[in-house]
């Protein structure tokens, strides 16, 4: 079999050596891509069994309905409606991303800001700077009463309450299309109730028309004075207008990943805001060092062992359907 | 039975409505003691069943030999010696502390800081204040990869590795006292093993001769880059100075809520490191404002718990023999 991948600086080339380990399965790097036509991307693309795709360049549609050799594309990364569009999930062609590859990093991401946020560590480290020594009590002695509601329950909401779970907190839960709720959570059938009974509400809901916009001023009103809102997953679910009034006048905390739109100019006033902690998309880890290749290949294990499964002709994980891609953001 | 009270601002004055609540157990509290001698301090305690101490005064040695009424002394606090002396820890005079009351708390504060340094939030918030937009990753992808050796095994340990169980993370212990080990927990038999396997270290041993200045530069040698401190515990257990060279030069991360000593002048380096995350001794919590009297008594639970069942002439908890005594600080 044939594999193809057009270059992208931001695979790491261990990656593509582990591919060239696999039997079977040829590997052809492209490098000077940027300059072909979709007509000649495409006939390119059809020449092959199997597209690892980082996220350029784009797939061309026409590959949806005459697809040549081309049975898979494995996407190197998460969100892939950028990369490829909806008639070639629509079509024969199987398409993979990184499956729960960042669920576990995402809800340790989100575990360490709602503590840091509970712990005040912004106030705390720029008063420290400023030469002070903060001697306030940050509001929150346990997480026991913190109250927690998480707003969407996918991979990574799920990982979340797992690690939170030997915290004792009471977790309600806000999804209308999960299916199973674990035992130490509760389910609420409305964002209302979830606001109305939390103090600190942790967002992993897909951005969709549905989400978008649905953290309205309205249920930012209905949190305690010191409520927290953690938002790892996308800016554009909460009212941030509604969600900087709330913070600009001290009353609410907020640990964020993620802004809409993503990023904030360099003299923005909500930099400066002690009750923020805000990680610009990027609070993200890396192996260490001395874990040497293992550490290295870790993050590409999924995409890997698809690889393996659709050289040997068995199913694959983590599947794009049309419902999963439209989700998608 | 008749309980005296030295006042003292820390206290709440719920705790004290809470105390007279408590059948057959009457409540005097002193409001002017700073004049008084040390006899006419032994001569008003001695006509008591119960003393509720803060943190002064201290109570006189004489006590132990000549108690008067004085069965008990129910101390508000954690580290008992400011205020009772070991004549007295020796007499017949039963003493207990606020027992478990900050375990959860600081096990809490452990995890934060652990959390928190391994996603470098202090380099993060002080590049957002810069008007960056920092894009760097941190070393550490999940913390199953941690492995996290943990010294000293006491209450606030074991919290502590109960809380982090869920991450996956191989956890080793130092503790040549500690009894027993959970399953999840390795045991190692010297600190030097410790912190050959570890990429952080927690602190959560008490100051003893045996543990002073036992973290030394030998020993953080030891840990590969990035690799880190965590320190809630007493800063005289590491050699600051030590610590501060590998946080100086960026080869090492820390979370320290406790220095030796424990502060830092106004202009001091070390409040810039953005490698370092400083709590000042103060990375405490409080009860939600709508908590209520539940939240504000929360904290006073074991000395309420205690002084009831003394009444009843029951068995006391958190009694502070000789040796825990002496493990104290």
């Amino acid at each position: 079999m044939k594999a193809l991948h057009f270059k992208a600086n931001r695979i790491h080339a261990e990656f593509f050596d582990a591919v060239r380990q696999i039997p079977s399965l040829e590997l052809d790097v492209v490098d000077e891509w940027e300059s072909l036509s979709d007509e000649q991307l495409a006939g390119l693309i059809r020449q092959y069994d199997v597209l690892l795709l980082s996220r350029q360049p784009r797939v061309p549609d026409a590959i949806a309905d005459d697809p040549g050799r081309l049975k898979y594309i494995s996407y190197l990364h998460g969100g892939v409606s950028k990369a490829v569009g909806l008639p070639i999930i629509r079509s024969s062609i199987q398409v993979t991303n990184w499956g729960d590859r960042v669920a576990g990093e995402q809800a340790l991401n989100s575990i360490t800001l709602l503590l840091a946020t509970v712990r005040d560590l912004h106030a705390r480290i720029a008063g420290v700077r400023r030469g002070e020594k903060p001697g306030f009590r940050s509001v929150g002695e346990h997480v026991a009463e913190l109250n927690i509601g998480v707003y969407g329950f996918g991979a990574v909401a799920r990982e979340f309450v797992r690690l939170l779970e030997p915290f004792g907190a009471t977790i309600r839960v806000y999804d209308p299309y999960a299916a199973d709720i674990p035992v130490h959570c509760t389910r609420v059938d409305s964002l209302k109730a979830l606001f109305e009974t939390s103090r600190a509400i942790v967002i992993h809901a897909g951005l969709t028309p549905e989400t978008k916009g649905s953290v309205t001023r309205e249920l930012l009103a209905l949190l305690p004075d010191h409520g927290i809102v953690i938002n790892t997953a996308r800016g554009a679910i909460v009212d941030q207008e509604a969600l900087f009034d709330e913070l600009r006048n001290g009353r609410l905390r907020a640990g964020l990943d993620v802004l809409w739109p993503d990023n904030l100019p360099g003299d923005h006033e909500a930099r400066q805001w002690e009750n923020l902690i805000w990680t610009c998309h990027r609070i993200k880890g890396s192996a260490w060092p001395d874990e040497g290749l293992a550490g290295i290949l870790r993050p590409y294990r999924n995409s890997l062992e698809n690889l393996e499964a659709f050289v040997k002709g068995q199913p694959l994980k983590w599947i794009i359907d049309e419902k999963r891609y439209e989700s998608m953001t």
